[in-house]
């Protein structure tokens, strides 16, 4: 919708004039984040500075039912930021504080718009340890990662963004603006409205203020690349290793392809592989103490050793490490530099990963789609890459959101869901019927409707467009 | 309200005549919980098998508006079980089988009424570790544990219960019977229902299995008993362990009076404590790497021993270790073997432990009230009991409930909370305004009316009567 010229000015009364933006080239770069190639230009993008700023907007925009899509880092991969419905785009990027970190509590005090690595960053400094590490980490915002509760290589043993997020100052669609906890790190105090904030792809609240937990940090870490011959024993090998009592930092499943085509994209990193090579495993233990991590790493060699693999990779140097990060970090973008593709971030019990991986093999070969599928297996959470190639956009468009449905039936029959980590906002929505049966929906569009009545805040996102 | 003869029938015909009981014995014997003094017998008591009967029995309750309380282990310090407004106690003891222990994927299939305990033991048979250990957990429901958020002594390192539940199986007040979630370690799919679940004191549906995930056991650990010349001192050490970059396994604190109770409440425990020792510090460490225990306990020694302490007792054996738990265990027991007492869950940020123990004392002192405090510092979660003794009723009725509030009101301003792990329940819900302003209390309503429009579900908790 367009938005009228007295609300324009308006915005402007609230916000200052030059923080309200109607050119073209200023909406179209708010238009898109990372998800495929969709571009939604909102009307006019808003730079509010303050929760007062977003309550007054949030008011503006209840009485003139003008849809509101906050937007952050524009780095997610569900199109959680599209201003789909065209309105007000909220860039958050004025909230770019590190407000108190809290030394005596293990606390940090942050605004949305810090990026995740500026943080993570801030908070070594001090001895303290930010787990959450989402691939993005150097451009993501911490306010998306609370909203899209995402994840990253570290989750397998220290959890996701919401196991660190204590409180949030939050702006309702109302315009109030609340907490939703306390900054404690035990909490039953009446209904986990924290919790419930976190992952709700900015569909219940504008984030303005984050309250997050540390744990000091590990002094010391051992990488490891294990290239395994078959696929599929990288994939049994993962519930293999906590089977033998170990809790590795990082599990990481990269196929082949993965690989292959993230070592061309990235400069000035080579790896050995043989050519009959068909996956990796790269596996991290952290600590504070070298000789356990040396156990730890021998007991995981030996779980390996047990499968059909060639000689483990381990890295000497941190120059070495960062390489193979920057690796794994950079295979989604690598595929994306390729073709055109679709990225789904399937999630199951981690012991069926095996049956995931073959049956995705088996549905694109069905469909006439292939797939590069990599991510973190440690947690049960595959990233399944599909590439358009070759592929006419006919068959791109019919014939692959009909794998994609199989693909999703499958991890729901494995007792998995549609997303781990990237949340399901505009391009997953219409599989949420696969997940939830429509009283679950209803539950989900009842909490909806109780935080914001007129539909304003963030709308076309999550719920199913026949639902 | 009492149940209409037709309503009984129905109630027979639904579970079976063995398992409707409208006697005064069994009313009585349901009616109460461990908190205070109180009993509310339900009108009737039920003891359905299965989620379908439970169904059943909710669509008879919507149909006749007939409060339906759900009851676990009867083990509650906040009244949740409480059949405060009558009508059908929904006892869940039928549900008492270990679904299945996963060992594959390190998960637990529980339904709601196997004792924590028992749950605990049976998954460490299998090489696993179940953390969250309330003290109640040799009678307590796991079910109970959800519905509460319970935490325990573990929780410092290893979390409270809400962080080990992947999935759950409730029948909703209008009988509907869904999953919240999936069995995954990640979830980006939909609002978090199942987080929005745990800690909701059984105001949004009935719980029915419970889908927990589990780490491997850690082999060894050890324990010291710290014995403290100053109260406030030993509250200091605790955040100073924890700034020495060390995460014990449990970091319990305890007054004098609690530790003296507590040996005479426990028959066969024998400390010797100087008489001017005000409190202990009860710190555990936990691993797989004795060398690595012994180096963290001596850095612990070496923090607390920058404070005025005793000798540390650290315990030589399984019988001693046990001994030590038992007595801290029994603390709360104890008091109440002592006098009438109010229990309170109070939790801050765990630097403001010292200030909110000297707040305490100082209300008690204003108000003629004598408190016995204890807890899991390491969360900043203090148990403050508060004893009668020799109050008048008057001073008991009128005083204290005003100390009462301005403890809260102080931990509220510390930025803690009302409740770390006890839950509102019944006793503690005319405080929540101290938590909440109307806005914040307004959404939680606005929940709870989207999975009970008819109010029927555990009324009368939570909510402040006034609200």
């Amino acid at each position: 919708m367009n938005i009228p010229p007295h609300t324009v000015a308006q915005l402007e009364a609230i916000v200052g004039n030059a923080y309200v933006f109607a050119d073209d080239e200023t909406r179209r770069n708010y238009g898109h984040d990372e998800t495929e190639d969709y571009v939604f230009p909102p009307a006019i993008v808003v730079k509010p500075a303050t929760a007062q700023e977003i309550s007054a907007i949030m008011k503006l925009a209840n009485a003139g039912q003008i849809p509101v899509t906050p937007i952050g880092g524009r780095t997610g991969l569900s199109g959680g930021a599209l201003a789909i419905h065209g309105g007000i785009g909220l860039s958050m990027e004025r909230f770019n504080k590190i407000v108190e970190i809290d030394e005596r509590n293990l606390q940090v005090v942050v605004e949305p718009a810090v990026i995740t690595q500026v943080l993570r960053e801030a908070v070594a400094e001090k001895g303290l340890f930010y787990p959450p590490d989402p691939s993005s980490q150097g451009s993501c915002f911490i306010g998306g990662n609370v909203a899209e509760n995402a994840g990253g290589a570290r989750a397998v043993k220290y959890g996701v963004t919401k196991d660190y997020v204590l409180n949030l100052e939050v702006v309702l669609p109302n315009g109030e603006i609340i907490w939703t906890g306390a900054n404690t790190l035990k909490n039953s105090t009446g209904y986990n409205l924290t919790q419930l904030m976190v992952g709700s792809e900015g569909t219940l609240g504008v984030i303005t203020k984050i309250v997050m937990k540390l744990l000091p940090k590990n002094a010391h870490n051992i990488l490891m690349l294990v290239p395994f011959f078959e696929a599929k024993q990288a994939c049994e090998a993962v519930a293999e290793i906590f089977r033998a009592g170990i809790v590795p930092s990082a599990l990481e499943f990269m196929e082949r392809d993965a690989i292959d085509w993230a070592l061309e994209y990235v400069e000035g990193i080579s790896v050995d592989i043989k050519p009959d090579i068909q996956a990796h495993l790269l596996i991290e233990v952290d600590g504070n103490f070298p000789d356990v991590l040396f156990s730890e790493a021998e007991r995981i060699a030996d779980v390996v050793g047990q499968f059909r693999i060639d000689d483990i990779l381990f890295a000497d140097t941190e120059d070495q490490k960062n390489a193979l990060w920057k690796m794994r970090r950079n295979v989604a973008e690598a595929v994306k530099s390729n073709s055109v593709y679709k990225e789904e971030d399937t999630v199951v019990p981690r012991y069926e990963l095996p049956r995931l991986l073959a049956g995705i093999k088996a549905i694109g070969k069905k469909y006439g789609f292939r797939s590069v599928c990599y991510g973190h297996a440690g947690d049960g959470n595959l990233h399944v890459n599909i590439v358009k190639g070759n592929m006419t956009d006919d068959a791109w468009k019919t014939d692959v959101p009909k794998g994609i449905r199989e693909i999703f039936e499958l991890t729901v029959a494995l007792k998995g869901t549609l997303s781990g980590e990237h949340g399901i906002g505009y391009v997953q929505k219409n599989y949420m019927d696969i997940a939830f049966n429509p009283v679950q929906l209803a539950l989900m569009k009842g909490i909806k409707n109780t935080f914001d009545p007129n539909g304003i805040l963030n709308p076309g996102k999550i719920f199913p467009d026949q639902s």
